[in-house]
């Protein structure tokens, strides 16, 4: 039997990220500023981000060197190991081979720092003292706490009330990493007084967070504002992820016939698969890349490619994606990362030209997954990461139909240590599946902004 | 700059634990038998323990060879890194160099599966079908339930009802590897339902979960007990953790002056130091070895070395250990695995003889420490294992002002997820420091059993 972990030396980390922008099979259309319809230019987005943030959000250089601060940093776990899944693929009797990419070796226990250390870094270089953020459940709000604690910055954290007070670890974790998280909605802003005059015991949203923190950033010439997924920057400094995992399929001496992996707002995914996706665009091999997002929210197998709003509160500009619509509120379940109405738009670009295939899935069937996957890999997933772990293994059980060897790829984004009141859920058989009836999507598109 | 991260390839994993009986300075007494004083013979044991794990516990050979299925679960996250701690280094700005060997990465987060699995593969070996444990927190019971599961066993866990009640996360954690888990005091022994005859709202104690763990041990033919540190067997399997750090020493080409680490029954502290134990007793390697413990509970540095029970309820054979007496209830630190009022023998035997030495640490400094590290390598630690870094910390400022470059190994024995409320105690300045007056020592060691 082969090692079950690849390690790859700190001297192989990659060098640079993986930008995609150039290598796209059609142009990627630009964000659009809401007022006038017209593309973003950088002055646009300065006074809420640094300019070498910006920068690499228009980029077309396919690679973009790593700092060496950031690198520094990302040594505190990186390389991740790459897992081979021997137990359970014993367990199914599968021909296949299973792989995971474990980006829950990170101190905030998921793929976040690896763009939360990077945007930090380079809002110090631009002489940022403080930068904002939201974060619904904390995964995001951890990391960059993490991020600016690690570089000397102030983190200001605006969390979704309800998330704050029921889901207390990640805002302790934040709090154990120096940041400074508030409720939201909050008094501190014009945004957050407003929604909390005509509700006081509003339970928050992520909408309202954003409105908060993108506020405060506006306002203060210190503070910058900075973002967890979504953004061609973010899926950058992610494909961290996939490069490395090219160069340890090397060392096995093998390589993913298949590449799964969950879609919240997609960065996670991004950097799994990007560097795999240049290799099938350019020919060089031929892999299937299976984006997964639950039933619940089908951004990419059920919403309609369309210029549409980040947010709720209709703040940010238009950015052209697969949209459940701005408006759109998903059903509570219980992988809070995977709710977001939209999805990065290089990814959605990838999809709707068939380069990437996407698949909903039930959250009973996640958590079945989940949970057989614990009892045989040991290592607990988060909901969000058992999407793709549930795809894998519909994939290797295909492959014990017919006999195929197939190698697949988990992107295997963090663990579930904070979630296991959902596990909990789970086993004692009172999670539900959402299935969407088509008129709430109909609905919820209904008022897209009128821009192709 | 060297590699912070030092990976030994899987093939290197050590192939046997190292058994220290044979090279201690001196002879360790045996346990006795409490009612007839007369050292414990294999027939006592075997109602409890699988005959393997007995021969274990008496054993003299030097090596014990790892079996193969333990060895393919160990795999699962084993070898763990060494890794150097350049960040905190450079924040301390000390010429020592801090390498930690991180066991917060397997499963449960912690050392403790590094012999639960072992034990449950020997108990299954033997046809047990189901082990029987108590847990206090459930760092123990959460790494026995993952033990069990990988061999296809049943756990069974009484866990402390006041920790099953206000820490439901390690419980949940046992219920996703499918054991089953009981509020101690429970309905389901004699010695529990004794208890809550008297008391029906009894929070439960560590004594009486070990009451009722036994009984249902001894009166079942198909279940049998485990322990998670104290007894020699259970050390013996911990010593992967330094053999592994002893060839990652060769691979980063040094050695530890300085070995360090946190004691609560004492195998997480005998598996990091006992293969460098061993280098120094052969006059090979001098190396200092630290033992940390809470002021709270301060067993080596302040307790009685002297015989005694294991547990309060004066059920277990008796141990010639440090204790506190068997009826001492330490303050309610966050720290808490390390509340036990006794120690290892074989680790008590090496205090005794000078060859370990032992620290009692408040647990601000402690909380300081954690914070410090949280901040500058990124993970947070465990409460307990927090006491080995305040004192390599500690070790290192020393070489700030002597300028002397020495090499500290701290035994970094678990991770922090699941104790974020003590850190928010400490961050509110809710957390105070507990000095033991020595009457209440005198008191607690006066009823110790007559036997030297």
């Amino acid at each position: 039997m082969d090692d079950s972990k690849i390690f790859l030396p700190e001297s192989e980390i990659p060098q640079a990220w993986y930008n995609i922008n150039p290598d796209l099979p059609a142009p990627l259309q630009p964000p659009l500023n809401p007022a006038t319809g017209e593309p973003l230019g950088p002055e646009d987005l300065a006074p809420i981000f640094p300019m070498a943030l910006i920068e690499q959000e228009m980029s077309m250089e396919p690679w973009i060197d790593i700092p060496d601060d950031v690198m520094d940093v990302y040594k505190l776990w990186r390389p991740s190991p790459l897992h081979r899944a021997y137990r359970l693929e014993e367990h199914l009797d599968t021909p296949a081979r299973i792989y995971y990419k474990n980006e829950s070796v990170s101190p905030p226990g998921s793929h976040k720092p690896n763009t939360a250390v990077a945007q930090a870094y380079y809002n110090r270089e631009e002489g940022v003292r403080r930068i904002v953020t939201e974060t619904g459940a904390g995964q995001w709000g951890s990391a960059l706490s993490f991020g600016c604690c690690v570089f000397g910055i102030e983190a200001e954290v605006y969390m979704v009330r309800i998330s704050y007070d029921q889901k207390p670890y990640r805002r302790l974790l934040m709090q154990v990493w120096g940041a400074d998280c508030y409720p939201s909605p909050s008094d501190r802003t014009e945004a957050g007084r407003s929604i909390l005059a005509e509700d006081p015991d509003s339970p928050g949203s992520l909408g309202i967070a954003i409105s908060e923190a993108v506020e405060k950033a506006a306002q203060d010439d210190e503070a910058k504002y900075a973002l967890g997924s979504v953004l061609n920057h973010v899926l950058l400094h992610q494909t961290i992820v996939g490069l490395e995992a090219l160069k340890q399929f090397e060392i096995a001496d093998d390589y993913p016939d298949i590449v799964v992996g969950n879609v919240g707002g997609g960065s996670n995914f991004a950097g799994v698969c990007f560097p795999f996706v240049r290799e099938k665009l350019a020919g060089r091999r031929d892999t299937q890349i299976i984006a997964t997002e639950p039933t619940a929210c089908p951004t990419l197998t059920r919403g309609i490619y369309h210029y549409d709003f980040g947010d709720t509160a209709e703040l940010t500009p238009l950015l052209k994606m697969y949209t459940l619509g701005h408006k759109f509120i998903p059903a509570p379940i219980h992988a809070g990362g995977l709710r977001y109405h939209g999805d990065a738009p290089q990814l959605c670009l990838l999809v709707s030209q068939g380069v990437i295939e996407a698949r909903a899935l039930h959250q009973t069937d996640v958590f079945e997954a989940a949970v057989m996957w614990s009892r045989t890999e040991g290592h607990v997933p988060a909901p969000e990461t058992a999407h793709g772990v549930r795809a894998a293994i519909d994939e290797a059980l295909k492959c014990k139909e017919t006999g195929e060897e197939k190698c697949i790829l988990i992107g295997y984004s963090g663990h579930g240590h904070f979630d296991l009141a959902a596990y909990d859920n789970y086993l004692t058989g009172h999670l539900v599946d959402y299935e969407l009836p088509q008129e709430k999507i109909d609905e919820a598109v209904a008022d897209l902004p009128d821009v192709q």
